[in-house]
């Protein structure tokens, strides 16, 4: 059998997110635009809490991811462009991985706004990390920043201890979603070289150690909430 | 026949929102709780435009929104009081009043968000102005500030511009809306008292010439956009 082209199999694993080279403009409006859908869902989210302190709490992450989706536009505006117009190629990429999260029960929400938040927020600050300067150090804060995770955590903990079913359904929410956020990140990868020029997303296996870290971070928050990844 | 009992009936007239003595947590929970539920319809109607411009534009209103929300209840909290728990009263009646006016196409859910916004916030910030100091000087300027008027303006006058049979039905809508908005605010007059003493809400013709004020100027934002009242 013919061995795979590439002769340097052990540099495959050193690829790390940060290595990758963005474009600024395309990762701005891809982001932005996540954050003003996952904006959306969180304020639906928590209109939909029967609890008021649930509801002002998960406000509250609205409120931080409207932050993230403000500044983001911010600069795409100071850079003398369209938000809307540097959105738009993005648009039917993300509403399509929201409707396919949609409808689910109100707990199941709230890990989605938990678990999808988390892991994107890891992959674009890393991904933002190989910006050139002084876009990184502009963007990179903007995604480190905590939403409220803690918020969403305690709301979901509540719904846990007093529902021996939750935890099954939820395992299984988790499960499900993480492979439709995953390939939001993987799709950004499309528009992005590595240091080397090569196109980040043409082999996928050299991509795959980077899926892996965010795999990991999923898992453990998973495992937070004592539920199986 | 019996006169009515009261001899001054000059004096009915004289009566003027910043004559009333608010309950400072009542007014909080109450207005906080409208902006939470403000928020909530305006960040839906921002998900639901379908042009991108129009939804960061009344994302931005929703977020201003928000602002006001959040500034109101850190008020609530720094009183020593739970938001949540001073929201709570006020929850069914303003919760009635978003069913009445939900279900309706998306300009007349703009055009909702500017009326009732404008009326309302009209409304109580004359009555905070009664509150006791220093409540009043802290809630009055969140209530007398922008949330962008003029945005969802230019979002209705496109739709107007485009669409020869929008007119007629956002000016029923406005009809059908201001009478509801008012309920808002006449329910909001039960916890409060004249300077005199006297519950404000026992004589509804003392009254009047309040609600008459916000009418006008209901009247007069329809006029802007060419819709009669």
């Amino acid at each position: 059998m013919p061995r795979p082209r590439r002769n340097a199999p052990a540099k495959v694993e050193r690829i790390a997110l940060g290595d990758l080279r963005p474009d600024t403009e395309a990762l701005l409006g891809r982001v932005a635009y996540l954050k003003l859908a996952l904006f959306e869902s969180a304020s639906a989210v928590a209109g939909r809490a029967t609890d008021l302190g649930d509801r002002e709490a998960i406000t509250r992450v609205a409120a931080a991811v409207l932050d993230q989706h403000s500044e983001l536009t911010a600069l795409i505006e100071a850079r003398g462009a369209v938000s809307a117009a540097a959105m738009h190629p993005f648009t039917a990429d993300i509403d399509r991985y929201r409707r396919r999260l949609a409808d689910s029960g109100w707990h199941e929400s709230v890990l989605t706004l938990h678990l999808s938040a988390g892991l994107l927020d890891d992959f674009f600050a890393g991904l933002a990390a190989g910006l050139p300067e002084p876009d990184a150090r502009r963007v990179v804060p903007i995604l480190q920043r905590d939403i409220g995770h803690d918020a969403l955590v305690a709301v979901l903990e509540q719904g846990l201890a007093v529902d021996e079913r939750l935890g099954s359904r939820l395992a299984l929410w988790g499960r499900r979603l993480v492979g439709d956020t995953l390939l939001v990140a993987r799709s950004a990868l499309a528009d992005v070289r590595d240091a080397a020029g090569q196109p980040a997303s043409t082999e996928a296996r050299r991509v795959e150690p980077i899926l892996n870290d965010l795999i990991a971070a999923h898992t453990r928050r998973m495992d937070r909430l004592g539920l199986t990844a």
